[in-house]
This record gives C-alpha cells, structure tokens and sequence, in this order.
C-alpha cells in the first residue's frame, strides 16, 4: 500500500501537522498515532507514536519520535544546556529501556554529516565530545568502573569525500564491531523557521535517507542492521522557500491577532496589544479566516501550507535562490549544540554519569 | 541638512534603487549621481558617483560606489574566481590612481571583523592571504624587485572580544605606521537574496559604522584619518526580512511574466516558457500592475518595498524569528571568497603581479 | 658598563646559574640578586629579584621574574590545571600590589605570537580565552558589578604577516588605548628540556625582543610606554642542541648516581636504586667529578655547559639538524595552557573572580 | 624461526643499516635483500627488495621498500614539493604495475592518525586531498572520462576516539566496499633526525602496528584482507633519544672529519674545511676509529648504536624526558606534505592526472 502522503521533513510531530491540514477533516481519526506533551519551565517535550496504521496514514516509520523544543536553546547560555542535556538524557534511556536493552549492552554511536561544513558537522563533533571506552573494556577491564556501558564511536564521513555510501560504511563498521544497539546523530533540515536550533529530536527509528524514493537497502534501521537503531538531530538549516512561507503565515496570523484585539478593545479597557515584557508568540488560533487572508495576501493568504510552499519553491527555484541557510552564529551553535548532545548520551548511557560529573566526561 | 532618506544598506546601487522607489517621479532628477553599467562575460560591473548633493539625496558618502556582480560567483569555479579578481584589480588600480596615489605609496590592509564567526570572517581571513611586505623595504630593501609598493595588513578584531572600539584600534595603528593610503576589507549584510555571495562592493568614501546614528568620531575615513580609505566588501549574510520581502517580489514578478507571456502566446506559435536551459531572470518589467499585484498578493501586494520590509519586520522582530542567516556552504565560500579578494589586492597594488604570476603570491 | 654575561634565555633562573657555572667563584657574591623558592604540593615557585647591580651581572633587566614549575603541567589533568592558575593569580595579584596599581586601573592584555603556528600560538589564544570587559566600562557601566577592573586586550600578529614590527603595533594601541598597566603573553624556547610545557614565568620587567643586541626601541617595557609592563610565558619549544646537551648531563648524573650507590650499597643491606613508584629526578649533585665525566664521555664530559652547547651548536648547525622542536601533543598543549593563563588572570585580575566561579569567566 | 633482529623502525633502509651496524661481518652475505640507490637533482631513491630469507634477518615483512629522501623537502617551496610528487608517483604507479593491477581496478584509500594531533594527521588530512570518484562511477558512470580509476578514502580514526581498534575499522569497510587494492598513509615516527620531515616511504608490504609483538591480527595486509595493501608514510615525529644519539655520532663524525682534515692540510696547500657554499654533510666515512671516538666521548665514543640508544632511553625514560617531538612549523609541514602526497597518489593512480592538469584535482 502506498503512503497517502509523502512528508518532506525529518520531524515527525511536522509530518502530522501536514497531514492534518491536508485532510483537516481526518483531524480525529489519527487513531493509529498518539501524541503526549508535556511543558517543563522552557522546554516543550512531545512523544510521538505511531504504529503501522499510523505508519501508513503520514509516511513516517512506525516508532516513538521525541522532540525537546525551546527558542531558548537559541541563546546558548550553559546552564540551561545542561538542563535540556539532562532532559534528553531521561528521554533517551526510557527509549533504551523501553527496547528491554540491558544496562551492559554496547552501543555503537555514528557521527553523520561532513565535518568540513560547518552546519552539517553535528554528527561529527558530538562524536569527538562523547565518552567513548569500549576498548577499555576489552583492554583493560580491571579500570572500568561500574555504572558504564561500553561505547564506540565513529563519523563515516559523506559519500563525496569517500566515494562510499554512508549506509555502506555503517554496515561494515556495525558487522565487524557487532554493538548491541546504535544511536545515530545528524544535523537536519527544518521544515519551520522555528525549529533552527530549537528542537532536539529523537526516534527509535533509524534513519532513512531520501525515503520515499524506495530505496531501502540505503536505510539504516533494525530492519537491515538487526540491532535497535535510535536517532538523535537537531535541524540546523533551513531554506528561503520554508522561512518565506512561515513568515507569510506569520504576518497572517499577525493580522488576525490585530482584528480580534481590536474588536475585543471596543469592549473593554485593557489596551490591545500589551505583552509585559514577555516574547510575542503567535499562535495557530491566531489565523483569520480566508476571506481577511484574502483580503491581506490576495491568493497566496488562501493557499493551503502545500501549496503556498509549492509555489514559493516554484518561483525560487528556477532563478537560484532558495538558498539553504544557516543562522550566522553557526561555529558557537555547533561547538555548543554538539556538547549539549554529547552530554545528553553521556548521561542516558551510562548509569554512573549524572549532572553532578557530566562535565568530567566532555 | 537632513538627508531625504536614511538607507539601510551597504551598497550604493542599492540605495539609489531605495531613493527612486520612494521617488519614482525623481527618477530622472538624480543629477549628483552618476550611475554607469557595463556588461563582460557573466559580470555586471557597475559604477556609482555621488557628488555633494546627490549625497544629500541617497544618503551615502560622496565618492565613487563599484559593484561587481555575478551568480557565478557563488559557483566558487576557479577559473572565474582568478577571472573576477583581476577585474576587481583593474578597478581598484583605477580607484588609487584617480586619488593620484604614486605606484610606490604605502598602503595598509585593514581586516575588519570577527575571525571566529565565519561569515564575518571575509575580513580577516582575506589579511591572512594577501601578499604583505612592508617589513621587506624597512629591513631588506635589496630584497625587493621592481613594481612593488610596500603593504601592511593587519585584524583589528571586534570590541566584544578586544574591549576596544574597532575605529580606536585603527587609529592607533595608522597614526604608528603611518600609512599613505588605507584598505579596509569586510563582510557585509545584503539587502537582497541576489547580493548575497554574489557581489563585490569596492568605494573610495571609507566606512561609516552606524551610519546616520550622528557618530563621527568611529568613522574610518580620509576625515578622521587624513590618508585616503578605500573599502572592499562582499555581503555574505541576509536577514529573514529581506529573504520574505524578495521572495513576495519574485512571485509577483513570477504571475507578472506569466501573465504577459499568456498575452503573447494567444497571439504567436512560440509556446511561453521557453527557455532554452538558460537559468530564468525576473525583471522590474515583469512586476505586474497594483490591481494584479493585489489580487494576488492582497494589500501586501501593493505595499512599496520601504513599507513591506518594515511590515515584515514588525511581525517577524517580537516573535524572535528574524533570523541573520548565510548559505551553508559558508566555510568553503569565506575561504574562496576571501582568496578572491586577496588575489584582487595583490594584482590591483603591484604593477609587478598579474594573472599569470598571481597565484605565487597567494 | 656592559653586561658581563649575555643570556641566551628567557628565564631568570636559567640567566643565573648560566652565570653561576661560568662564573663559580662567585656563587656567593651575587648581592644584587635575591633567590627565594617555596614548594607547594607539586609546584616549585621561585622569585628572583634582580637590582640595577645584579642586572649587569646576569644581563638581565632589574625586577621581579616569578617561576611556577611543575612536570605535572605536562600532564594537562583539570584539577591540577585550576590549582596552578588560582597559585599564579596569586603571585601576579601581588606583582600588581607591589606597583602600587589600584584595583580599578585599566589593563591592556597582549598576546604576542603568530596564531597559525600552534606553538607560537599561546598568547592569541589566551587572549581569546580571558574575560574582556573595557567596552562594558564605557557603554554599559551600570552592567558591571563590584570588584572588576577594565580589561581590553589584542594580538598584535607577527611582523611576518603584518608588515609592522610587534612593538609599533603595541604602541600605536597603547597610545590610542591608555591602559594604566599591560600584561604580554607569549610562548618562549626553553633552555632545558624539563622545562618545556612544565613551567610558567612572570616579570614585571616588560618583553626585550632581541636583547644584547642594543635595540631599544622594540623594547615594550615601562621605559618605552610609560604604564608598568607585565610578561606571562611558557616555554613550548626547545632546540636540538638543548635536547642533546640536557641528555648528556642527565647521562652524566646517571653515571654520578649509579657510582655513589654502588658505594653506599657495599657499606649498607639497602638495595640501590629502589625508588618505591615515585618519579625518579637526577640531581646537580648528582654530577660526578671531572675524572669520571672524562672517562664516561671523554673531552665532552669535561666541558663547561656553555662550552658543550656551543660545540653541539657548531655540529649541528652547518648540517641544518638543529631543528626547534615541540612536543608532539601541541595542539591540546596550547589549548590548556592557553585556559590556565586566562584563568590566572582572570583571578588575578579581578577581585570578584575567584576558584568557585572561575570557569563561568573563560 | 625467529627473526635475529627485531627492528624499531618503519623504514627498511634504516632497518639495513641496524642489521648491518650489529653484524658488520655480514655486510656482504645479506642475500636476501637487494638495495638499489638513484640520485635525481635534490632527491635520492632507494628501492629495498627483501625476499623470504632476507625477511628473516632484518624482521621487515618481504616485498619492496622505496623512499624518496631529500633535505629540500622541508623547505616546502611548492615548485620541488610538485617534483617530488611526480616522482612519488611513477614509483607508485611501478609498484602498482609490478603487482599486476589493471588500470580500472578499485582502490581504497585509509588515512590513518589522529586528526586532531597535528604531527598525526597526515593520513586524514591526505585524504581530503585525495581526488575521489568512486561514486561517480557508481552513480553517474556517464560523467567519468577515460584514464581514470574507482577511488574510495576513508579514515577510521584511532582507538581512543572511536573504542574500536584501528584494524578493525578497516576490515570492516574493506569488506563492505570490496577495493581491489588499498593504499594506507600514515604519519610515522623517524629513528634519526635527518629524516623527519624529510622522506617519503612507499613499500607493498602492508602495516603491522605493534610488529615483533606477535599480534597477527591486526596486521593490514594481503595476508589478511585478501588484496595488495600498499603503504605510504612519512615520519614527522622523532623522540629525544634519536635526537640525541644522531647528535653524538654527528659530533664524533665532526671530530673525525676534522682530523683528517688536519693531516690533508698538512700535506697541501688547501684550506681545511672550505665549502664553498654548500651545506655541509658529514658522513659515515668521517666516523673516527674506536680510540679518537674513546678520547672525545669516553665509554659512550666506543658503543654500537643500539647499545648507545638504549642508554639514553635507560636515562631519559624514568625522568620522564624522552619526550617524542615535531619541528615547531608543524602547521604547515601537515599541510604541505598531505598535499604532495595527495599530489602524488592522484598522478599515479590515474593515467589522466600528470604535472600539467595536477592541481585541477587537489
């Protein structure tokens, strides 16, 4: 059976949104896909799961996807990534224990991506930031203490640097170092403005790159690894057809935040418009009707989120412009990202890494 | 006198395109600014001269504004890097001796920026590859052949990481080394997608950090320094404002051509569309008329470009969403980018170094 | 009058017993130079305080030079690496008291050295790593808090990029700057192989590139600038003749040792040579006499210490072997030495900096 | 049988010569092993041919040893590092040919080392230099020209990063991508001064990390992975026992020298010790008998060279002073040679790649 939609994006939480505003009248009916959230202080975790049904409703493996989002992930400031280190370190190891993988069994972590550009190098400088003893056990066992699992590490590199797949390089180093499990870590695209360097996403899944084209033997998963493969990314970039969109809906949701404030201010006191310091947030109750949108942004305000993106892609596409960019502050974003994810699978890994010593094993 | 219009950007040409929009009906009125374009292979050279009263009216320093622009330039080809070098050096040769500077008159290289932020780095990372010899004259003058003019170079870094204003650093380091003229290279912001990574912005007027803030005193120019400044500069990084505003630009553009050419294919056998592989321009004479421009684009669709930045602005700025962003591939260009400049100053400054014997100065 | 002896060394310690082997009838005469060490846990700190007398002695100029060595910097632990910068801190705090300079004078770092030769590499990088706050002073002064002083800092490259000799640099920025005191930071050639990475020195005596050689205005010190100069270094390279000099010595004191414990072994049940798991470290008295360095390493075992470099010199030299070497590890080296500078003096520097909150300022 | 000598070097000439010093009455039975010397401008090439028997006595593995030595190469003038990579690669493409390998067979490429230890990161930093296609002619066989062959590269990293060990890495990527030869680069550790930074060595015999020590498995070789394994190192690290040792004998060698010099002059009218500017080399010839090496460097003048190493290292190991080091401009040294080696590989690999054309694939 084919997929009755083909996402564009490596999150799960957006493949469903696309679809419910492909099909808003199947909002309720996403019965093969559950979804949980929960706030703490800044930081938005969704758990995703969907099974075969759901599988086949939005086009993503079946599986759990976790995102920890938060704007102030942005900032960079080191104790709140420690804090979201800690938080995607539970999730992580409710995710392995979830998979009945016991506490001594070894893990293989693969640093995805091109260490030579900086907004795709996620992979690789997690990698060089994470614990790794798995030759320690074998070596030298006696200094091992307990509360750790054995770790290797590796970054395959990128198929234009090697000339091999990075599925092949994956399958060679796995068959030959046979871990129990692996974890695999990458930089993605966004398919939101919001989501760049906001949102740290998680699956149980494995990794399938260029899906939907039907090339599965390039898929690293369970189904060609036999081991459990979980996948750790960050989106790091983003393109002009994606932020061009977004801000069109913006400037919608903008207009139609000013209406409703401007017919409840007739009916009261309070001044329109007031935030008390706190960051604006626009929300999807926030888009008027087609008639304003029409009104404001002419056809495009009308098109559906597919269609408006169809189209943008369109018009860039043919000139050279939908660039795929990066916020400029890409070389601390990295170094920083990249330690927040370390530290996260140091923590989920090993029983004896806690906040209190995570910094000793960076 | 206050100025007509206060521009936000770097680059001359663009400030007339913003002055003419404002003033449509001024267009043929610019009498203190001398635009003149010239066309050789993929390049568009163009040079702007303001004088003191077409100042008042753009904004910008008197002086004379060059741009060298290309698409091929992102291609990062080598060919057409050593190509566009030698062009901006017959510019910049051009430049020096319309100031009457003598062929063995000193000249320091200024790098602006922060070498730690890549897209910020051009400056720097330009410094590193430029020929330098001043220390030669000094201690080896027997070492030096003919045709060299001795060159110092130097970063000054950012105040967040030096304490000091950047202008501060310059000024003493001139004042001791008493240069004959001055080069200062940076990266730039650009106020449209097509700049980006794709121009080459050469002036006579110096720099003007904050300009229109009414601060002179951290003005790097033949005012504050009593020594001709010349300034060199490639935008490498776009705001999320000016990606949306271009991309609403392009489409109407998009439905303006299509439009016409629907017109033209009812009345011809040439089927519309046609392009024959050569990448699609949109042009000015493509954007369509305020009624159609607002059936598809609704009020926004009518708004001036002034008035649509700032919209966009208002929306994206308190929702924390306008984004400083630059192509992905920006290791490889600041790089590339930064040799090109390099090897521009090093053809531009020495009669002796020229396209064939270049690359042994780099 | 001029010097009796021309050091070839950075370090006071070394300038004096250089002159105390020449010269070891006068061991005891040396008034103008007082020597104090203390030993705290791994670290042995020397002060050596040379007057105008001493000065001519040892060819050093008059002032305080400050040692911290310890083989266990080599080892680059955290721990160990915070506590020998909290112990320099110390001593430069009162280096700064002892100048009368209050606590809210401005201070001026330098990192000296070229950036892209890793071992000459430290005093760019610690300037990166040390907390700047000059600009909070003037823009933001209601941001700053009590106990911190106004730091600006900057490298100033090398001649053989910029074109401009090092001292112009620092005087141009200083005349432009007006730091009450400066602080140079830089990588300097050890004179012995167990001082390399193992060894930090301070003076209050400015940097006298080149001296001996007459040239005083390259000289950055208080005589050339007018503010107290203070200097930071490190040794991180070290020559072949001074690897192969050194190791003859130890040879030397390998022989002296093996021979006065065979002695004491005949008259004691004591095994020779047991060191019971601690570090062994050969000794000046070690040394054996004349007869028995002669018949261990002939005409060379006889020679002077100056003597023998100077003939491993004249070997070596016209051969082209001998090479300025670096350990192999220089990268992380640099990296951490670079920290523990920085962390000195940020904790020297500032009064509110100290052990607890040290690591939020790096 | 055991091997009669167990070598600590990566270089066969050197391992002859170790042979030889220990059983000089041997010099003329070493049957086995065939040594062929040419000079060529500033190079000298010596190809080492070791059969089975010759295997034995030296303890090198049997097949071919090439190096291209040269002083000049340390000078890194890119006009002699492009000669020298031409002839690093008629050499290689002679050893290819000599082992009957078609021109279109696969080779893969590893890099070995630590990338982030500079003097180690030769292997990866060649890598990234390497022109490779081997997925061109996987994907887009169309855009492949004639005279080229299927390169792969890969770099497994080392086993304190990745907890995998190095041989298995490479097992496991030879497996699943199936070359037909591969081609291992490595930085090396040099047992004499002269030839850091200085040799090239080439050889058909694989790699056998920790050899002598009878751990087969980790060997890289045909033996184990079923193809020709080619290697290809220079040695860019060199310890202080080698350091001091070649200074010993380079200073016994300069007394010898010196003396018969002396008794020429006697007997001429010709001035000792004139040049004539050429650098000077002192060679084996200039090594005085046992009782002027006795006068000038006692019980040391009179040992064999391993008795004389294995002293120092007796000295120096247990005071923690036989430090491995690199040439302070260790920066560039990487930089340049992984480019002639780079250089080198893509000439001899592909019939298409020559001096002229190059520089288009680095």
């Amino acid at each position: 059976m084919k997929n009755e939609f083909k996402p564009r994006t490596d999150l799960a939480v957006e493949a469903k949104e696309m679809f419910v505003e492909k099909n808003p009248e199947k909002e309720h009916e996403l019965d093969g896909i559950i979804i949980r959230e929960f706030q703490e202080d800044d930081v938005k975790l969704t758990r995703v799961e969907i099974d075969e049904e759901g599988s086949k409703r939005v086009g993503k493996s079946p599986g759990e996807y976790i995102t920890l989002e938060s704007q102030k992930l942005r900032e960079l400031q080191s104790n709140f990534l420690n804090q979201i280190s800690t938080m995607m370190a539970k999730e992580l190891s409710r995710l392995i224990q979830k998979h009945q993988i016991p506490a001594d069994a070894r893990c293989l972590i693969v640093g995805l991506g091109n260490e030579y550009i900086t907004p795709d190098a996620l992979g690789p400088r997690t990698m060089n930031k994470t614990y790794v003893n798995a030759h320690l056990f074998k070596l030298h066992p006696e200094s091992v203490d307990e509360g750790f699992r054995p770790i290797a590490a590796f970054t395959p590199g990128v198929m234009g640097m090697t000339g091999i797949e990075t599925s092949d390089m994956i399958f060679g180093v796995t068959k030959q170092s046979e871990p129990d499990f692996i974890i695999v870590v990458d930089a993605l695209a966004a398919r939101s403005i919001n989501r760049v360097n906001a949102t740290i996403q998680m699956s149980d899944t494995g990794i399938h790159p260029g899906s939907g084209v039907g090339n599965n033997r390039k898929e690293v998963s369970e189904a060609t690894l036999n081991v459990p493969v979980f996948s750790i990314g960050i989106p790091t970039v983003v393109d002009a057809v994606t932020i061009t969109s977004d801000t069109i809906d913006y400037m919608l949701k903008h207009f139609g935040r000013e209406i409703s404030e401007q017919d409840r201010a007739s009916k009261a006191l309070t001044p329109a418009g007031m935030s008390f310091g706190k960051r604006k947030q626009l929300k999807q109750e926030d888009l008027p009707d087609e008639d304003t949108r029409k009104k404001f942004m002419g056809v495009i305000g009308a098109l559906g989120e597919e269609e408006k993106r169809q189209l943008i892609q369109e018009v860039l596409h043919p000139i050279g412009h939908n660039l795929m960019v990066t916020p400029k502050e890409v070389d601390e974003v990295i170094e920083e990202l990249s330690k927040v994810i370390a530290n996260g699978l140091n923590q989920g890994l090993h029983a004896s890494i806690n906040p209190k010593n995570a910094k000793d094993f960076l």
